[in-house]
């Protein structure tokens, strides 16, 4: 590993600390380095705050003319929330800026650069682009392809039940399987689960990490508007909830649900099209579908998936809940397979068509 | 690896050769060398012909007098189908014996051995011990346990599917996996379905490898004796082919089946136990369990298997048939992974409790 590489790397961890809180933003990480000497990182928090460039301006103790800035996203040339970063950039006296990935939105992909370059800044690009890529894949499909992008996931037994027959679910995969799927939850915008899962199984659908303070949106696929008051989602806020259900349910339990903060989206229809659509308008970016084998079963249906991810427990439940809809054969996906620990547990990260 | 380690290895790659066609007999392997010079190798090929031990000294061309024989399983000091191995082996003046298993059978556990020391030959056990146990763990198995081994193997889907809803099945596991279940079928002493496997795929249930010469049994559970005359299992010789049934089926198909030289087992019940005992008593050391679903539950449920084979096809199917049992969510396995090729296809192995 170079130098600019190893500096980028520490810009990437920088920027994965704030993952998924930066939504419906990238999540960016800047280093400013001049003579072999660290002086300032940076990230983006969250939208509407400073980008990861600015908070390292900012942070920076010691002179910076004639450093180096290593960014792992083309720095913006757009007025959004906040100024644009390239001209902060170019007063700040920084004399080469080494980028990982190039913005992804067509309007503006490369302008950030080009005006660097046009200052007399040496701009270097693509160093880790694979890594840098990989940390925004959400933002990039959120921007090109106008949808949230969408991971799913199941624990899943040996012989493909999500749940026994009377539903219960619980223990199919290890505790570890469950911290790793805490991390999966911070790092997306929202987790979104079909009424039935809130029902049932009445989940909290926190991050629950040590330390950690952000909390992802939950998303609730509430037809009817079956959710009750005292569910445990509520937890977290009413403001974290956002319950999709259709224009014909009681006005009573709307507007109580709204007076409390609840957001409501009245759809026509609940197809997964019409609902990524809701969602994209309210500027979610990345939702963690995590049940139940019903609402999963919509998104493989429709081919509509981004990320796959199933916590494989190493045990056969025999009689119980699969995932059903109608399926193609033909399609072979390739996975990434990961031990989770020595004696149990798979996790297997599969990556979708990416459809609309 | 040291010398003794490496001549152990070329007598279980011989035995390998045959593993399969010995039944009810183990798969053993020996190499007789003399001045680190190889002069015989030899391995048991067929029940009732010699054992390895005999090969190995009838092929040596060399004075093997002060030699060293590597056998993989303690030669036997009993008279079975042949005389026993020990007598021989003292009497060619072979000077030091290498074993690698010490066999399995209470009754003669250690006294071929003792035989060999007793007669002034210098005996090693324990060489290579993991491989030359794992070589024969099904006839330790039978053995120990008075029942066959049992393998069960199955096509996957990520999703648990055994088959589509209308049963279609095929393309679930690559051209790779299915070339690597033919050396398992070549394994086992015999290939075991149910009715319905027969009816709907109508399988040739063959060895399809270069070279191979031998064909397991396959046996089929049908308890109507609906297997029809023409069906494509009768293609590798009607001798090759056990049909379980009940007493109570019409006695024409039944003397046609014998007299075409089917073998029938009459049972009046068809657990798995009984089915088991059965078999034991013909001498069925390994049976290789293909199927269907159904079939393979019924071993599932029993807890009654030694080793599973799940083919996993990076593919979801969706609606469709996977196993059903009534299952114990509390026990996991420790599984084997064990890619197939770089973009599709897992093959996972699992050791099943020991049961009776």
């Amino acid at each position: 590993m170079d130098k600019d590489q190893y500096y980028m790397k520490l810009a990437l961890e920088e920027a994965y600390k704030y993952k998924g809180q930066t939504h419906p933003n990238p999540a960016v990480g800047a280093v400013i380095v001049k003579d072999d000497k660290i002086l300032s990182i940076g990230a983006h928090k969250k939208a509407g705050t400073d980008h990861a460039e600015i908070v390292a301006l900012k942070n920076a103790k010691e002179d910076i003319k004639g450093a180096t800035m290593y960014v792992t996203l083309e720095p913006c040339s757009f007025h959004g929330k906040t100024p644009p970063c390239c001209p902060a950039i170019i007063s700040s006296g920084i004399k080469r800026v080494v980028v990982g990935s190039v913005d992804p939105n067509p309007k503006v992909s490369g302008k950030g650069i080009e005006w660097l370059k046009s200052s007399g800044i040496e701009v270097e690009v693509g160093v880790l682009k694979e890594e840098c890529d990989k940390l925004n894949e959400d933002f990039f499909i959120y921007i090109t392809k106008k949808r949230p992008f969408i991971t799913l996931k199941c624990a899943m037994s040996l012989d493909g039940k999500l749940a026994k027959e009377n539903g219960e679910s619980k223990w199919i995969s290890s505790q570890k399987a469950r911290e790793i799927a805490h991390i999966y939850r911070k790092h997306s915008s929202a987790i979104l689960v079909g009424i039935n899962t809130i029902l049932k199984d009445n989940p909290e659908l926190t991050v629950r990490l040590e330390g950690n303070e952000y909390q992802p949106y939950t998303i609730v696929i509430d037809p009817n508007l079956d959710t009750p008051y005292n569910a445990n989602i509520f937890k977290k806020g009413y403001e974290k909830i956002i319950l999709i259900t259709s224009a014909n349910t009681s006005n009573e339990k709307k507007n109580y649900f709204k007076s409390l903060g609840v957001r409501l989206l009245e759809l026509e229809s609940f197809d997964i099209k019409s609902i990524l659509k809701a969602l994209y308008e309210i500027d979610i970016m990345h939702i963690f579908v995590e049940g139940g084998a019903y609402t999963i079963s919509r998104f493989l249906e429709e081919n509509m998936w981004d990320k796959m991810l199933i916590f494989r427990g190493y045990k056969f439940i025999g009689k119980g809940i699969s995932l059903e809809f109608d399926g193609d054969f033909s399609k072979t996906y390739k996975g990434h397979l990961q031990a989770i620990d020595d004696t149990t547990d798979l996790l297997e990260i599969y990556n979708g068509y990416i459809a609309f």
